[in-house]
């Protein structure tokens, strides 16, 4: 028997593969394949079979790839959308995978055509639930995907998919998502790698509800959709998607110098935010490697070429992470980096960075200066906030609804300093100039036991 | 958060470790300890307990090393037993793990003071429950370890352990225990590599009971006890034991020679079982890799030294399963293999492998022939068996209790073939000559519909 | 600086790549790339050249590939040809690759149009000769594979290469060849991995001779082609060649049944020789996985499909040295190998195998025995043979010229026993049933001082 | 045969291993010894000799080490020294390696009884010399580390050795030295990774002399000597060197604020010149990795023990950097980094960085700012300098003789940037304040085409 779940970090995106007696299948994967066919093989296994949960919002899916390289069959759940590939699924279709069976449980709610997929041990007893996006650790799937509109009735569609059809199952059984913490696709999933049926019924915030109604108050949300989950969309309906490739081609400084002018082409900086603080290339886009597949979507532009700056060892992880996300737009990478750059004489631009005392003495100074908050809701009710400070979340950033004034000094705060240089490396290239960030963040300040004002309560003030 | 658990192959010897907000436990830790250190220190995190849910009769334990390489405190469940080291666990003693409380539930049975250790989720759930040797997936502790005398009151011990304390968890709870399926500590555990209590209730067969009676009956079981537990027990007792290293030394042909020569010596040769078969030292020992862990405790000696036959590249991986056993005996290994020693014009000797369709018409000619089938008697059993053969379990196949005819060709049958080849070996060192063994074992004879007869009738016939 | 020389082993080809400030030259790639472009891009270097010496007759190039993936320009030697890419290349001609220069000298013999490549020190001095087939360790190019016909003029060409362009040149040139000990284009190549035309003079035996006529008598030899040098020669004159993978399918049990009952598979079987001798499926072709390079091309045909029988861990090595003997037909392999074929009940064969002494015996007992020796003329001058023996070299076991007898049992001798299972898979397959390799082969019966006679004086026995 | 030279980066030192027929020698092993017992036990080999050239300086030897885990002799060229342990070499002694001799030589100069050996070919040609540091590609030994004042009289021990022993040997001998380019042992090591003694003749300037005397004046230079090759003098004069361990110790924020105020520990960042320009703790000394073989036994104290800054996935390789040079006093790393020094709210400290257009703007501006220049007087001689700039090279930047002054800007410049962060690190910790390093440094200036006088002139001028 084989039983292995395979973790997409950043993405946060799981995917398993499960086999026995010389027959695997492999259930929501992901572009880069290599895995399922090592895991497969080295067992004895062949791939026959490939599940689709759902329609996959937030990275490329490798059934078609899978397909290709197996003789494996792929059925998809979400058949009534338009997609070019997979066979169909009803409600009670199984598949024997050697000496277990595999069946197909309808769970709409999250899609429209969700399915969950239940293992049942040799003796027949309900073992593994393959959940998709419907349940997740401490978290249901969102409701808001299929369209903003929809909202309440998807998540009606998912209550009942609840209520009849995965509550009943006994608390014992394992629940496999295809997301944990940190996914785009879950506004609070836990750390909780491993959960159960009765675990989720006793911890899940959204699972404790009295009636339909209040469950559906609770649960009909509209979270912020990240603009790459429309080509993700796109790209998921066709059956002939790009092969993965990890290498990246080397460019020299001469090189990137002359790409970097022209405006089919963006630079990415993946370095550590210090680094990227010192010296970077003039209008590039800052984001840390672990935030790549929670931000790229958000700030690349898939009809621009990437220019990478990173290092050589980390290369072929960011471009397999980018290439999770749709971007094969990668041009190349430059060759010597920064250091290259430098001792041929070209500029750099720095961001100046502070600790938080002295961010706290320029406050108190009176100081010509403003202080930008970039986190969520949800973090700043749980951490508090700076008084007087501007509350703009990371992924707004670009939009103009609030103001920020162009004539102060900016100190960018988030909760550690990590999204705070995305911000700055943002703003910048919209021409601001005197903008700083703030080292640790809030995590630094409350550490300091500086003082913070609770949400609301400054809310009122400014009233 | 770190939760990982590292399977121990061959042994299927589960251990764990957890870790949250810089501070990680490991349970039940191995010998070579490096991926522990290695798991925790990638994670930003220290080890500083290391517990151990009761004494460990089928491995060297790892917590002392670990102890010696961290500033962990070191836990032990049977500090009744003379334990140079470690601390005693109180019931409903616990550890802050980071954000998560592990709590100590006194669970005697499988040995006198056995702890399992129940895992809160952040919100104070019950979550895992790291259950030791007391419950498997599909199998509890076996009982008869303590003594064999008290097998029944060991057996009515977990009874209550299980019924007051494991039982009224929720189904839900995610059961991670000390072995998985394969390891002599159990004699029925399943392939499920994840379970919970709620599977366990509906499918683990020792836990399917109406009465204390029932349940004493079904599980007051006397199994096989392979020689080096003792070894083991004694060598977990002591505090400072030797550290484990993976380099073995090459031999030259000549050396082997002459030292497979002495009396203090013993030839292990772990190769594939045809390459046994056309040749092999005289003398040698053989078991194949993958059967390591279950026969080198009961074949090898530890007051003679081992020298490997095996492959260069398999060397460390050989040497580390030994050595886990507690094997630090190991001399070296023949440098230039089967190939050196033939090569120099050394002699080898060879045994003879049967397909089952040969094996049948010997039969059929009614030539002096005799099967030996070293099966356990659950297999046959399941199996079904050939008429008129000897039944010896691998295991005693050295005990004079039943006479093998010396006149006779004698064919060896095992499962699949394998087993035959360790049987074959060591009969060969006690003067056997006219030694065959079946490639396939049973598995071929079957696959090709040769005929079988009951376990049951069979006996009937004989008497 | 970037310097390395990349040995292919088994097929004892040497490539080299050399960089400097940012542009690299390959000099004579095989097919599978990768190695070249980590080489170049871990080092901040691109392949901007790639030169190929002469025709390769022994392997796959990988110059179209390595175009295909960088930018690089093809140079080719013997451009005479049809080749359907790269640029010609004249004498003088020099490429830049940072501070150093490389200049090409044209040095015909080997093939009509062979250049050799001497790179400068940044200073200027004659640093290296990348000297292709011309010169090797202890050998110098063979000139029979232009055409049999023309070896003496080939001779006389190579003869006026040396003497006016190599020998010329001073005594530390470091001589960096395209081939190693064991390639089979040269039979007497020396294991001395590094040297210099200093030391070539001093030791060479080829280079060692006062006229022109003594050169020619002494290299004007014609020695046994390979039959898939023609493939090698077709394939490498197109540019679009196939690009190469490494992973190969998996074949269940009755999958391999079926398929090997087919005329246009052939079963190659890469296991140790032991373990082919007690159990192979019939009708396989037995090669060693070292030996794979020099005899794969002898025995296997390009128009049947390839099912290996080999150990999981060894398929993507194997798979790789057939690719670069262009054998892309490798449908997949047996995944749960002879052992999983035993178990499904699956009928296998055996060859016996002797230890000297036994053969010895059996000598002396004059049965009805035969001695077939395949060893090469010049180890049976080298090492002697046994009296009375049937010389016939492997590379020649199939062709009827000597008869073999049918009604003895043959012992089949080579150096050590490895290549007469090559021998033995293949008389098996031609019909002869009484046949036994002996292990350790002449090698073992010298250890075992057993009486040899010289090669010359048996012939005069015989005659 | 096995042949490999075995290079440890940074330190650029060469040692080797040589096998043929089951023996093998090591000559100039580092501490570090797995990769020889990996490369024999891989070849079967065993090690039975190790063979010092002379004593070193700049690491610590691996002979008794190896010793350890293997039977092998040692014998060491400089017993004449307080060496407890090792054999003594005489003239013409030799040992046998399978089928090849390998030479003593005796060949004084860079040290008193420093040896070479020569391998020679299986044919008793001159092959290999095995040349110490008496004589490297493009450069010989120094001759000033007996003594100072016997610099000339060792320097005429040099010539010696190298016209009666060396020179007089063929050109095609291959010449494989101690050190590559890059070592502090030689001052002008070229990069030529494999040469001869024709090649050496002809390019290596050192060896371009007319008589005995030009020869002496030419090479009889007094060269820096880092302080730590006292250390490595006495290391190697022990038997018992302590056994090498790669692991490090994750130290938690509170753990590194509180141990960093102590006298006795020190602070080595190890990260990226840019992030330890924007952010580092106050105190510590900067080395970037590649530089640390070069510049830790500088600045480093053998007496306090040691905190590391950098990334997880580098501690191993600087582990192994810092105990070739016998700092075994390594506490602990900052396990979080720097991130999780600022999330606590903990004060960092940052060093400002230029482009060279700023500077050269600074500099327009006449404002109060100095330019210290820290490179070598080579690099000045070649690479021209900047006017009215002060000369301290790196190794001297803690000697008061020169003074800078405190009440000015001082811009730091090396050739590239990353000297001029450990130079600015250590001048911070002594009380500068104001202090700035030049990114890219003269090569960024001299490619920008700012203007640079001649090292001469200058002087002329200040005086």
């Amino acid at each position: 028997m084989l039983f292995k779940k395979i973790i997409s970090e950043g993405l946060a995106h799981n995917s398993y593969i499960f086999g026995s007696q010389g027959t695997a299948v492999v259930i929501d994967p992901r572009r880069d394949i290599e895995i399922y066919l090592e895991s497969a093989y080295e067992n004895d296994l062949k791939i026959q079979y490939v599940l689709e949960t759902h329609r996959h919002e937030d990275f490329v899916s490798g059934s078609t790839e899978l397909a290709k390289h197996t003789d494996a069959e792929v059925f998809h759940a979400d058949l009534q959308l338009d997609y070019q590939y997979g066979k169909g699924i009803k409600e009670g279709q199984s598949w024997l995978i050697g000496d277990y069976d595999l069946e197909a449980i309808s769970t709409p709610g999250h899609t429209t055509g969700s399915f969950s997929f239940l293992l049942k041990d040799a003796d027949k007893t309900d073992w593994i639930l393959f959940s998709g996006d419907t349940m997740m650790a401490g978290d249901l799937g969102r409701t808001d995907l299929v369209s903003e509109k929809l909202t309440k009735q998807m998540t009606e569609t998912l209550y009942n998919s609840l209520v009849k059809k995965i509550l009943p199952l006994h608390d014992g059984v394992i629940i496999c998502p295809a997301h944990g913490s940190g996914s785009v696709c879950g506004s609070d999933i836990s750390e909780r790698e491993w959960t159960s049926l009765g675990i989720e019924k006793r911890t899940n915030p959204k699972l404790q509800f009295k009636t339909k109604k209040e469950f559906i108050k609770k649960n009909a949300t509209i979270l912020d959709k990240p603009p790459y989950f429309k080509k993700m969309e796109e790209l998921n309906l066709r059956k002939n998607k790009k092969s993965f490739t990890k290498r990246v081609i080397p460019l020299s400084v001469d090189e990137v110098a002359k790409l970097s002018q022209k405006d089919d082409y963006q630079l990415l900086d993946v370095r550590s935010n210090l680094e990227f603080s010192a010296a970077h290339i003039e209008n590039s886009i800052y984001i840390w490697e672990e935030g790549l597949a929670s931000f790229a979507g958000w700030f690349l532009s898939y009809d621009k070429k990437i220019i990478l700056i990173c290092e050589y060892s980390r290369l072929e992880t960011i471009k397999t992470i980018l290439g999770r996300l749709g971007f094969d737009n990668v041009k190349g990478y430059l060759s010597e980096g920064l250091f290259g750059w430098h001792r041929e004489g070209k500029k750099s631009s720095n961001i100046a960075t502070y600790n938080v005392n002295m961010v706290c003495e320029k406050l108190d100074q009176k100081n010509n200066v403003e202080i930008l908050d970039i986190r969520d809701s949800d973090e700043i009710n749980n951490e508090g906030k700076i008084k007087n400070s501007i509350q703009i979340p990371l992924v707004h950033i670009l939009e103009n609804k609030i103001k920020i004034p162009t004539d102060k000094t900016i100190f960018i705060f988030c909760g550690t300093g990590l999204r705070s240089m995305i911000a700055a490396s943002l703003l910048k290239r919209t021409g601001f100039k005197d903008i700083a960030i703030v080292l640790g963040g809030l995590s630094a300040w409350n550490s300091s036991k500086f003082p913070v004002c609770e949400n609301v309560n400054e809310n009122n003030e400014k009233e």
